[in-house]
C-alpha cells in the first residue's frame, strides 16, 4: 500500500469511527470548496452521523441550488464547539477562517485537500495533489466507504469536478474526472442545470461591466497580445466589485491570434492588480515575478505600484518582449 | 442483433470492403461535421485505404488545428468522379451543396448521422439518433474496426463530442460520452487546447459586437425574460455578419433570474429573425411555432415580418404571457 492508499484508508476509518463532526471549508468558498463540503456531508448523513457545517460568510447565490446549503450555519451563530472536524479543499488553517473557532483547542482534525501547497495541519491528513479537485478525493472516499456517486451527493460533487477542471476543459480534465462525471449522469444527474448556475449564470451588472470593459479592449504586439482595462470609476459605474472582474481577462485571451492576455484593474490611486492568461506557449508566471507577483505557466498575477497607464505601458512592454523572444 | 446494431455491423462492412472513398459533410460545417469526416478519413487511412474529402466551402478559420484539414479539397478543383462516398452528420443530400457532384450518378452511398430528421438518402444508412454527436457513432464504428482512439484521430473525433454537446454542458451529455473523452484522454489526448480553439476563440470584432449587443440588453417580464437586439447597423458598423451573432442569445438567457433569454436580428427592411432560449420551464419550442417557426424545448427560433420594434412588442407580449402561466 502507498503512502497515499494508506492516507485514504486512513481518512475512511476517520469517518467511520467518529460521529458528531464539523464540517468546514475556506472563505470565498468557490464550486468545490462548497460541492466537497456538501457532498461529504451528504455521504455521512448517509452513513447515519450527526453533522453541522459552518461558514464565517453568507453563501454566494450562485451555489444557491446545491442540496443542503441551506443548512450551512454561520460561526457567529453557532453555540457551542465541536470535537471532532474536517476540513476540505483548504490549504492551510487560516484560510478556514472564523468558522475554525467552532472546533475545541484539543479537537481531531482530518484535512482533506488536493493544493499541493497543503501544509498538513490536521490530525490526520488526507492530500492528494494529483486530484484535480478536493470533490474528486470525496469520491474515492464515498467508493471506499461504499456510499454511491447518486442524488444530492452526485449533485455536489459533480460542482466541483465542473468547475475546478473550468467545466472539463483545462488541462487537469483527467479521464478519471471524467469518468467519475460519467457514473453520476448513470445514476441520474442531470449535467445542464449544474453548468448553467454553477458557470454560466452572471447578473446584470457583470454584463454591464462586461459590454464597457470590452469596448475599451485593446491589442498589442502585432495582435499578439489584448488587455482589458478596469478603473476604480468603471466598477462604481457599474455597481460591481472586484469579484465580478474575475473572468474578464479571459475574453482578452480568447481573442484570435492572441498568446497573452491581461487584465489591467485600478486597486488605489497608485497600485494596479495586473491578471494575466496565455494560451500555449507563453510562461506568464515569469511575467508575473518580474513584478513580484506569481502563478502558474496561463493564469498568473502581480499588484504594481503606480498610476494606471503607467503600469500598463510598463508590463505591456514585458509582455512584448516576451512575446517576440518566442 | 437489433436493427441499430445490424446498420453498424453493416456499415462497418463497407468500410472494410471498399474502397477510393468521397467524404462528405454539410455546408457551414460546425465542429461535429469537420470532427466526423476527418477522423473518418484517419480511421480509412490507417487502415490503409484512399480518401478524398471534397467541400464546396473554404474551411472555417476556427477549425484550422484539426488534422487533415488542409487536405479537405474545393470540389471545384476536382476532377473525376467517385463510385463510393460516405456523407457524415447531414440529414438529407441537399445539404450536402455542390460537393455532392462529384459522386457518380450511380455511386454507394455511406450514410452516417445522428440527426433524427435523417431521410435516409444512402445505399447504407447509419442513422443512430440516440447519439449526441456523429462523432459518437465514428467512435463506435472505429471500436468495431479495432482502430484506437489515439493521436489524430482522436483530436478529431474529441472536438465533435465537445463541441455538440456545448463543451459537456447539455443534457445531451451522456455517460459514453464522457466515457469515450476519458478513452482518449487516456491515450494521450490533451483537452484544453481543442476547447480554446472549438468553442473559447473569438474575434475582435465579435467582441466589438458582443459589446455594443450588451450595452442594448433588455430585461422583461419582472425580470424574468431578456432580450438583445442586433439591427443590420450593428453588424454594418463592427464588420460582422450573421454567423458572428450565434452566441448572442445565451447571454441573456444566462442572467440570473432569467428564464427565457431572445435575440432579436433584424432581417430585412420588414423581417425579423427571432432566436429563443430557455433555462428550466418554458418550452420555447411552443412559442417559436406561435411564429411558424420551430425547434426544441430549451432552443427554438422563428422568422417574423413586421418592423423591428413592433416584432418585439408581439414577441415579448406572448413571452411574459407564457412566463406567467407558470
Amino acid at each position: 500500500m502507498t503512502e497515499l492508499e494508506e492516507a485514504y484508508r486512513r481518512a475512511a476509518a476517520f469517518l467511520r469511527e467518529n460521529d458528531g463532526f464539523l464540517l468546514l471549508t475556506h472563505v470565498h468558498p468557490d464550486g468545490d470548496a462548497l460541492g466537497s463540503v456538501l457532498g461529504m456531508a451528504s455521504i455521512l448523513q448517509k452513513m447515519g452521523k450527526r453533522v453541522v457545517i459552518a461558514h464565517e460568510e453568507e453563501m454566494p447565490e450562485r451555489f444557491a441550488y446545491l442540496p443542503g446549503i441551506d443548512r450551512v450555519v454561520r460561526v457567529s451563530e453557532l453555540t457551542g464547539r465541536f470535537a471532532v472536524g474536517i476540513s476540505l479543499d483548504c490549504a492551510d488553517r487560516r484560510r478556514l477562517g472564523r468558522a475554525a473557532e467552532a472546533l475545541m483547542p484539543e479537537a481531531r482534525l482530518l484535512n482533506i485537500d488536493h493544493h499541493a501547497t497543503n501544509d498538513r495541519f490536521g490530525a490526520e491528513n488526507l492530500v492528494d495533489s494529483g486530484a484535480s479537485a478536493t470533490c474528486q478525493i470525496v469520491c474515492r472516499l464515498a467508493g471506499l466507504l461504499e456510499i454511491p456517486l447518486r442524488g444530492d451527493t452526485a449533485v455536489c460533487l459533480y460542482t466541483g469536478l465542473f468547475t475546478d477542471t473550468g467545466g472539463f476543459r483545462y488541462g487537469n480534465t483527467t479521464a478519471d474526472v471524467l469518468r467519475l462525471a460519467a457514473e453520476m449522469i448513470d445514476g441520474g444527474l442531470d449535467p445542464y442545470p449544474i453548468a448553467l448556475q454553477a458557470v454560466e449564470t452572471v447578473t446584470e451588472k457583470q454584463l454591464r461591466l462586461l459590454s464597457a470593459a470590452l469596448a475599451g479592449l485593446r491589442t498589442a504586439a502585432e495582435g499578439r497580445a489584448a488587455y482589458i482595462t478596469v478603473t476604480r470609476n468603471l466598477l462604481e459605474e457599474t455597481g460591481t466589485t472586484v469579484e465580478d472582474t474575475q473572468e474578464l481577462v479571459n475574453y482578452a485571451r480568447n481573442l484570435a491570434g492572441v498568446e497573452v492576455g491581461l487584465m489591467f484593474r485600478e486597486e488605489g490611486e497608485n497600485e494596479v492588480k495586473v491578471s494575466l492568461r496565455s494560451k500555449h506557449r507563453v510562461d506568464v508566471s515569469g511575467i508575473a515575478a518580474q513584478f513580484g507577483g506569481g502563478g502558474h505557466p496561463r493564469a498568473a498575477g502581480c499588484t504594481v505600484e503606480g498610476p494606471l497607464r503607467q503600469v500598463i505601458d510598463r508590463v505591456m512592454g514585458v509582455v512584448a518582449a516576451r512575446i517576440g523572444r518566442g
